[in-house]
C-alpha cells in the first residue's frame, strides 16, 4: 500500500515542506491539498486549519500532525476521527522565537515605550520615572514549553515573575499558581499579563472583562496565545476606561484583522499580524519527519494531544 | 576646615542626593549650586554639565565626580583645573539599564517592528520573511563596561556579535576589532551598528556619511552614546537615500531635541529623550559616597579619568 502524506495549509510554504521532507524520506508520496489523489493512500496529514470533514474522508489516516504549536484548529472539526492520534509541532526554534517576542514586548511596556511615543507625537521631551524590573510583576497564563521558557527568560531580566497553569507546576524562582482560585490570586498581583495558553473550551474568552477587573488598575496584557482567548470588545472598553494601560496583540478573533476593527488605530495597542512564533520549515521538517518515521515503524508517537484536555 | 560637597545638575534630584548622601556621610556639608557658600569650603563636586569656570573657582577642590557615565560634559570646560582628579560614575545598575534598552531596540529591528508598524498604518496584514538572529551581524562601537555587557547579552540571544575598541580587547564569543583599519572592517560586516563609545575628540562625529557608506546597504544604527557622536544631517540623508534602513536615537546633538528637527517625525527613526540609562540615585548614592570617603581618607581613587584619553 502506498504511503502518502497530505499537506494542507494557507501559507505559501508547500514546496519548502515537500522538498525538505522528500530529502529526509525519499519514498514519501507528498500530496498538497486539494490534490488528494486516492484518499485511501493517505496515511498521515500535515495540516493547518483543515476544512471540516477533510480528515474524516481519509479512511487509512493514521496520524494528524499540526503545522503549529496549537491544535485548536484541528480539534474544532466536528468530524475529526476519534481514533486517529493528533500530534503537536514542538519546535524549540518556535519557543525561542516566542520568548524573543515576549521579552521584546515586556521590555517595551516596562521601559514605557508607549508613553514616550505619545510624548514624541506632541514633541514633548521629558524623562519619566522608571521603576526597576523587580517592581514589575509579570503573570504568565500557561506554563507549558512556551510559558516556562518565557518565564525563565523574563526572570533573567530581574522581573518578578509568576505563572498560572491548570494543574500545579514548579519552576525555580517563579511563583506558580493553579486552578480557579489561583487564577484570581495571580491576576490580583499582575502588572503585565501574558497569555501563552492552548485554546480549549475552558480557556476561550479567558481574557475578558472579569479577568481585567481582577487585574490592578494600570495593568497591561500581552496576547500571544490565540485570538479567541481574548474578548476584544472587553479589552477596548478596559483600555478606554483607563483601567488597563496597554495591550500587545499578535493574534485576533478574526485573521487578517478586519479593516473596520478599532484595534488597527488604537494608540494603546501594539499589534503584529500573528508573527510572534511562526512555523519555521528549516527546523520543523526534521521534527515532522520524525513523527512520520515513528508512525511507519510502529514506534511510540510523541507530543500526542490528550483529546480530553484538548492540548 | 569644613568639608563641603557642591552638587550641580539640571535634573530635579538634588534632594534625593542630599538625603541619600547625608545618611551615609552624616557630617557632609551638601551644597546645591548656585548656593556655593564660601568657595574654599568646597572639597568635592558632584556635577552634570557644570558651567565653564565653576570648578576653577573652587580653590580647595580635590575631586570632581561625574553624575553620569560620561565625562565629556566636564572635560569640555576650558578652565577645568589640570590637577584635580575627575572620576566617572560606574554604576552596575546603569549598565543593566543600558543593556535592557539595547536588547529591546535590537529585538525591535530584528523582528521588523518598523516594517510591521508601516503595514499597520496601511492596515496591511502580511507576515514578512524572518531571518534568524544568527544571520544578523551586530557591531558594537566601544567595549568598555557598557559595550561588553551589551555584547554578551546580545550574544545570548544568538546574534552574530562583533565589537570595536580603540585598543585590542578580547571577549569570548565576540569578534573584536580595533584601530582605524579594524573600524572599517567591522563596519563592512555590520547590519546593526550600536554606539556605546565615550565622547572624545576622536569619536566626535564618528557616525557620519563616511561610516554609513562603509556599512552594507540596509544596515541600521543605534546611538546610545552621545548626541555628538552622530552627524544628524548625514543620518537623515542616508535613511532618505535608502542606504540605511533605520535608526534608534536616545541622544542628540542638542537636548531637548529642537522642535524644528526632522527627527521628531521621521518614520524610520525610533527616538527616546535620553532615557536609555539614567543615573539612579538609590544605587548611585553609595558609589558616590565611596568616592568621597576615599578622598577624605586619602585612599586610592577609583575610575579616575585619563585626561589624555579623555575617558
Amino acid at each position: 500500500m502506498s504511503f502518502a502524506l497530505l499537506y494542507r495549509s494557507s501559507t505559501p510554504h508547500a514546496e519548502r515542506w515537500r522538498s525538505g521532507l522528500e530529502r529526509l524520506i525519499p519514498d514519501l508520496d507528498f500530496r498538497t491539498y486539494p490534490e488528494i489523489g486516492k484518499p485511501e493512500d493517505v496515511r498521515a496529514a500535515l495540516v493547518w486549519n483543515p476544512p471540516h470533514g477533510l480528515l474524516a474522508s481519509l479512511p487509512n489516516l493514521g496520524l494528524v500532525i499540526s503545522l503549529g504549536a496549537g491544535v485548536d484548529h484541528i480539534l474544532n472539526d466536528p468530524h475529526l476521527p476519534h481514533d486517529v492520534p493528533v500530534v503537536r509541532l514542538v519546535d524549540p526554534h518556535m519557543v525561542v522565537q516566542m520568548s524573543e517576542y515576549v521579552v521584546m514586548q515586556v521590555l517595551r511596556l516596562y521601559r514605557q515605550d508607549l508613553a514616550y511615543a505619545e510624548q514624541r507625537r506632541e514633541k514633548v521631551w521629558r524623562e519619566l520615572p522608571q521603576k526597576p524590573p523587580g517592581e514589575w510583576r509579570i503573570g504568565i497564563l500557561g506554563l507549558g514549553q512556551y510559558g516556562s521558557d518565557a518565564a525563565l527568560k523574563l526572570k533573567a531580566f530581574g522581573f518578578d515573575v509568576a505563572g498560572w497553569s491548570r494543574r500545579p507546576k514548579t519552576i525555580e524562582g517563579v511563583r506558580c499558581y493553579d486552578g480557579a482560585a489561583g487564577l484570581t490570586a495571580m491576576l490580583a498581583r499582575t502588572d503585565i499579563l501574558i497569555c501563552l495558553l492552548p485554546l480549549t473550551p475552558e480557556t476561550t474568552g479567558i481574557l475578558d472583562a472579569r479577568a481585567f477587573a481582577a487585574l490592578p488598575q494600570g495593568a497591561s496584557i500581552i496576547n500571544v496565545g490565540r485570538g479567541s482567548h481574548l474578548v476584544e470588545a472587553d479589552l477596548v472598553a478596559a483600555l478606554d476606561s483607563g483601567h488597563l494601560y496597554a495591550a500587545v496583540l499578535d493574534v485576533f478573533s478574526e485573521e487578517p484583522l478586519p479593516a473596520a476593527s478599532p484595534i488597527w488605530s488604537h494608540k494603546r495597542i501594539i499589534m503584529t499580524p500573528h508573527i510572534a512564533a511562526a512555523t519555521n520549515p528549516p527546523t520543523a521538517v526534521a521534527i515532522v519527519a520524525d513523527h512520520i518515521h515513528r508512525l511507519r515503524d510502529g514506534r511510540t508517537l510523541q507530543h500526542v494531544v490528550d483529546r480530553e484536555r484538548r492540548y
